[in-house]
């Protein structure tokens, strides 16, 4: 294995490396059926196919009369033709018994069945009725204001793959299909343990040379953001016995562990030592920026992550490896969820070779487009650099850095300001971007 | 109001419009207090400031020795600065008691408070040790290796506004500062009505001329998607009584009512009729494709919305109207959470003067960029078009149209693949762009 020398670790794993061994050691959860209404946010298991085509049978698209195309060729408002019109009337539901021939037309109503014989509908609007003929003032080609059977989708055509992440979209399909339970893949397990003797739960007083707990409940939200089901064991203490008491029985109830803090190699960095225990550490000191204490391995039939305790640091290890880990186990695409844009760097980022760079940057409207300005940073536990970044820049290993100047793809932490319907709403006091 | 002639609708009222008179009817909720725990996801309804400086005290961020930065100028390798070691350590919790001087040294760990006169930390690597006094290998300026008193945030300052959705960071940031509980938007309560003779559940038989319900599961997630607490009550009959009933008791227990299918103008279009009776009716018939019969208004707390019966319709009237009625109603900006792309399009799309169009694209990546090209629909009925498309651009209404090769901005359904780590996973079955 390839590594560079880092702070502590004798070596340090590439993140793409890192991330090959994480996908050998995934297995993919076997999926579980539940009703549409639980389906929402969950990923499809099954390939869902048209069991009919849609729609079923051709039928007028509009209010008019049904005729053969070649019947209206050459009308126009100057130049009418005249067909003889047909009895009855073809209605949603019930539909004319009868073939239609050349010259003849009959009344259609929208969504009734096409009248055999006929391929087009002509709009009322362009239709004069005298007694047992109409006069039709506008040509229509064949399939005109017709939906064609089959022509939204053919019977046995895969409408929905396995590995798509059911939304609003998803859901209707499934709906108008019938389906009322579906496979989907089994959400995710987790479980969070934050370790440390200095820690204090948020609403605690705060002793001597304490800091809170900051990284739990941060992560929980992010694994739920990436489909799991995820849940805050809490603080456990710094002690060989305690952390090892915790592990067992977190990995025993999870798919996926994360523990953080108390993962470096100082001498109270127990986590990697009682993990050895229990399992089998893969990676353990990655060369990544921040984020660089970040391990993982196996524990029992769960995967345990080793993050760092600083906030910033954490967040990005879980995005370089967890919600990889969390989409690989339901099948789904891996998939950054911020967007990226494009932006020109106002200020150098120095990196360095071998190593993969998060750097937090403000964007910014300038006269090309947006511009990235990396966020001062003192360190990896400053977190309000992480309130005023709008998004990070990702610098690869075989670079030392990125000039000023340069174009930059920019994730960015919230969705550009906006409304869907393309009109600005005047309520809008903290546009994230712009 | 300004308009243009709709079909069946005496007059359509422009979106623009419909958007500030729903503006002028919502109303934001008052806020609630929850538990961190339960804050992911929800927006923050009050400013939260620092109680205190970070770091509370200036402190060494390497472990090393404090000094005077004047006392290393011109220090290098070749011409070492000797300076007397003081006895005694600071460490973090245990700072160290006396007052250093110029031409003086004191040994620091990380986190430690920095000693009262130095105003910096020189490196343990760049210092040799001899007896009582160090050799410094190398200059320091004011503040190196020194995380400064309030150099992260000062006291008092607002380190997230109200407005503000709670994610990942913002939890790391309120758990740093102690807080166990905030205050939160209340999220909207919704209910979802279907109406329509001809609608069946999924999961059951379908009848002569009945389709299934489409809509209604798709509104609840999107309802969630945009922090409301959405609930679907099912299938109403189109009677005048029933439907009446429905409405009433919804109205009473939610914030906002969602009513699909039946809001248009034809003879069983009952809905505008029933409303009228209940409340009073805003809009009626806006100047979108599709979505021209969507409207809203108010029966007593709640507002109501009425929304087509056709799904390709109904998400979009949602995301138009609904998604910045529900982020209003939380107090947090009007934001699409769609990402956008800038797009060369490769087929002319038609439009209307005076009306604003949302036209389902697929996304390739072409030679000079991202490329869109509209999906071939019949209908809004058509869902299969809407599984295919990978995102919509918004036609305005001064516009006839947009010619083929012109630059639009496409909003994407699912977010561009790619892992955040910006190294790509092997597997993606499914990569939605590219």
């Amino acid at each position: 294995m390839r590594s560079i020398r880092g702070r502590g670790f004798r070596e340090l794993t590439l993140l793409g490396e890192a991330l090959e061994l994480l996908e050998r050691n995934v297995k993919r959860l076997p999926p579980q059926e539940v009703h549409l209404s639980q389906a929402g946010g969950r990923v499809l298991a099954e390939d869902v196919r048209a069991e009919r085509d849609s729609p079923p049978f051709s039928r007028a698209a509009m209010d008019g009369f049904a005729v053969r195309a070649s019947s209206t060729f050459g009308a126009s408002q100057s130049s009418p033709r005249y067909l003889r019109l047909r009895e009855g009337e073809a209605r949603a539901g019930s539909g004319w018994q009868g073939v239609l021939g050349e010259g003849e037309a009959v009344r259609v109503s929208t969504g009734a069945p096409l009248p055999e014989g006929a391929d087009a509908v002509v709009m009322l609007e362009h239709v004069n009725v005298l007694g047992g003929e109409i006069e039709v003032l506008r040509a229509v080609p064949p399939g005109k204001n017709v939906a064609l059977q089959g022509e939204d989708y053919r019977k046995g055509e895969v409408l929905l793959s396995a590995g798509r992440l059911l939304e609003a979209r998803e859901l209707a399909v499934l709906a108008s299909l019938g389906r009322a339970r579906v496979r989907v893949s089994t959400r995710p397990g987790v479980k969070v343990i934050a370790t440390g003797d200095e820690l204090a739960e948020p609403g605690e007083e705060l002793g001597e040379g304490m800091v809170y707990e900051a990284t739990g409940h941060a992560l929980v939200h992010l694994c739920r953001s990436a489909g799991a089901e995820a849940e805050r064991v809490g603080i456990v203490e710094d002690s060989r016995e305690a952390l090892e008491e915790a592990l067992r029985a977190a990995a025993a109830q999870a798919d996926v562990v994360l523990v953080t803090g108390a993962s470096s190699v100082g001498e109270h960095d127990l986590v990697p030592e009682v993990f050895a225990e229990l399992g089998r550490v893969l990676v353990h000191g990655i060369a990544m920026r921040p984020g660089e204490p970040t391990g993982f391995g196996r524990a029992g039939r769960a995967l345990v992550f080793m993050l760092p305790g600083y906030p910033v640091a954490t967040l990005f290890g879980f995005e370089a490896l967890v919600r990889p880990t969390l989409q690989l186990m339901q099948g789904t695409p891996v998939n950054c969820p911020y967007p990226a844009v494009k932006a020109v760097l106002r200020r150098k980022i120095a990196s360095e070779l071998g190593r993969r760079d998060f750097v937090r940057v403000r964007v910014s409207v300038g006269e090309g487009g947006f511009e990235a300005e990396p966020v001062r940073v003192s360190g990896s536990g400053v977190l309000s650099s992480m309130l005023r970044a709008d998004g990070f820049v990702v610098v690869p290993e075989n670079t030392e850095g990125v000039e000023k100047g340069e174009c930059v793809e920019v994730r960015l932490f919230a969705p550009l300001s906006g409304s869907c319907s393309g009109i600005k709403v005047k309520y809008a006091p903290a546009d994230n971007v712009g």
